[in-house]
């Protein structure tokens, strides 16, 4: 949560004004999304979101994650769409800051998903990876096996002072998956970051999908393992099949899993775990104190690992084979 | 800037359901108001607001702030108003914190008021005042001067380690007040807190008031030196003598401000100063490290303390004498 940059009003005042979207009624920060600063916008006409892009938001990379939200909500996929200003543009700078509109996407981000969420969820991820085939703009997942290995040289020295023994088990995973990754699995545009607080519902139903800021080309099925650990295990720790089962069905009834990426699925989850063990590590270890931002606890990652590096096969995860 | 309080989904239906407002489309944690958590939620009908009650608002107080905020709207101040569920009642439990559902107002706080800003602003907080002269329920302003007693006791130890000598100045200011406080100047409901933050603006027009959870019943003109403090310095520290008239002049020409109003203006403005030097210090030394809180600048009441102490007479703060 956090609210980095702040908008002068004169500034604000200009700013809506080059837009053809009415005239500013509220202008309010918004407590969530770690990278960015949010702005819920209200005009006579309709609300949006403003956003500013702080750090680890390269700026590079806005056209691919602009763009990508076009292509997206071309293909039906509901979600956050750039407003263009009266000149064309969506790409603007605001504060010092990269800067875009985006429209405003209804629902609710579910605290506590269930089953019925997982299947949705199965479904929609199913359904941008399609919709991502065709997208012809190119990024690489900076946060994955290399990136993972830079991370961990930057909290090795430091990692033991966070979790007893950090740094070991980090090690030795990242040798297995050394060995172990698989690179040549099916791949489109992922979202990388789907937790649940990225996705909206109205009621049951999935509303749309928010913050496509790590949104990359990799393999699908690594993104179908980022989810599992996000949404399957509960607040205990423990995992729960039921809703893997749901997410993984549902996902397969729209874009077949082959079996290759099922197999592959125990090595993947295993490092979309360390992926985020090591970058909440990095976060608790490299926050200012000053910035406004709750820091999440890497031992979460650590159990969903272990818990990864116990399953024997993907029937683990709730799905009977072919 | 800040969301203490987390709602869990189940929680936020049936709490929503138990409003006629219809159904729930958004609900985001804002990133203002430092006392409470505050939610924007969205139904299909119309925007409101979500306060959860966090520390320093005594829950014992909030029938007077939630009375008072029907009582001046119902006298044509515009304020937020508390929703009524579909039993008739105001306050309410959520997440096991009080909790309340406001009507949300149109309006954009400004970061940097200007001359015609601080008229908008006098003519309403006299409206306020006006207003409130009628309302019956009583509460005592327990941040004047005996409760900047017990806060300089609070600090006093530490206070030299926030600023060198801060101890002594307030020690000798609190002498100072002792002498020279009058607590027989007209009364009404004072707003108590009335910084830019909490006065909205369509354009140039000022759109409505909010954040009621400092008032009390206490001298107006207390109240006028509040905003003396809160809106007509600049970001320098200088003392805008312009923007004071602007204030000042728009003030009386709705509520006639009488001449021992005026001739106490120097102290009272001495005291508003104190009373926020006060807060911010304590609130600088008792931060827990993890609230998602920027304490604010001591300092910068310190500087407006000391001009006020400079201050001859009420014609520095831009009137002349009737």
């Amino acid at each position: 949560m956090a609210v980095y940059t702040d908008v002068g009003d004169q500034e604000l005042e200009a700013f809506i004004a080059s837009y053809d979207i009415g005239y500013l009624t509220s202008f309010k920060g918004i407590a969530e999304g770690v990278e960015n600063t949010n702005y819920l916008v209200h005009t006579d006409a309709n609300p949006y979101i403003l956003t500013l892009y702080e750090k680890r938001v390269h700026e590079e990379d806005l056209p691919y994650f602009l763009s990508l939200m076009e292509h997206l909500a071309a293909r039906g996929i509901t979600c956050p769409l750039p407003v263009r200003d009266r000149e064309g543009r969506i790409l603007r700078e605001l504060a010092g800051r990269p800067a875009v509109l985006i429209s405003f996407l209804e629902g609710v981000w579910i605290r506590r998903p269930d089953i019925v969420h997982c299947g949705e969820l199965g479904k929609a991820l199913a359904n941008f990876h399609l919709a991502g085939l065709d997208f012809p703009m190119r990024r690489e997942n900076d946060l994955s096996l290399s990136g993972w290995r830079s991370l961990f040289d930057d909290v090795r020295a430091a990692a033991d002072s966070v979790i007893p023994g950090l740094r070991g088990v980090v090690a030795d995973e990242l040798d297995f998956l050394a060995t172990q990754w698989n690179n040549d699995l099916p791949a489109s545009v992922i979202h990388a970051d789907l937790f649940p607080d990225n996705v909206f519902f109205l009621g049951d139903k999935l509303s749309g999908l928010i913050d496509f800021y790590f949104a990359c080309n990799d393999m699908m099925a690594y993104d179908v393992a980022v989810c599992l650990n996000a949404w399957c295990f509960e607040p205990d720790a423990s995992f729960n099949i039921t809703k893997a089962r749901a997410l993984l069905q549902a996902y397969g009834q729209t874009r077949h899993l082959a079996e290759n990426e099922l197999t592959a699925l125990p090595v993947l989850a295993r490092g979309a775990a360390l992926r985020f063990l090591l970058t909440r590590t990095y976060d608790l270890l490299n926050t200012d104190e000053n910035a406004l931002v709750k820091t999440k606890d890497p031992r979460e990652y650590l159990r969903k690992l272990r818990f990864h590096q116990s399953v024997q096969s993907y029937r683990a995860y709730g799905l009977d084979s072919d």
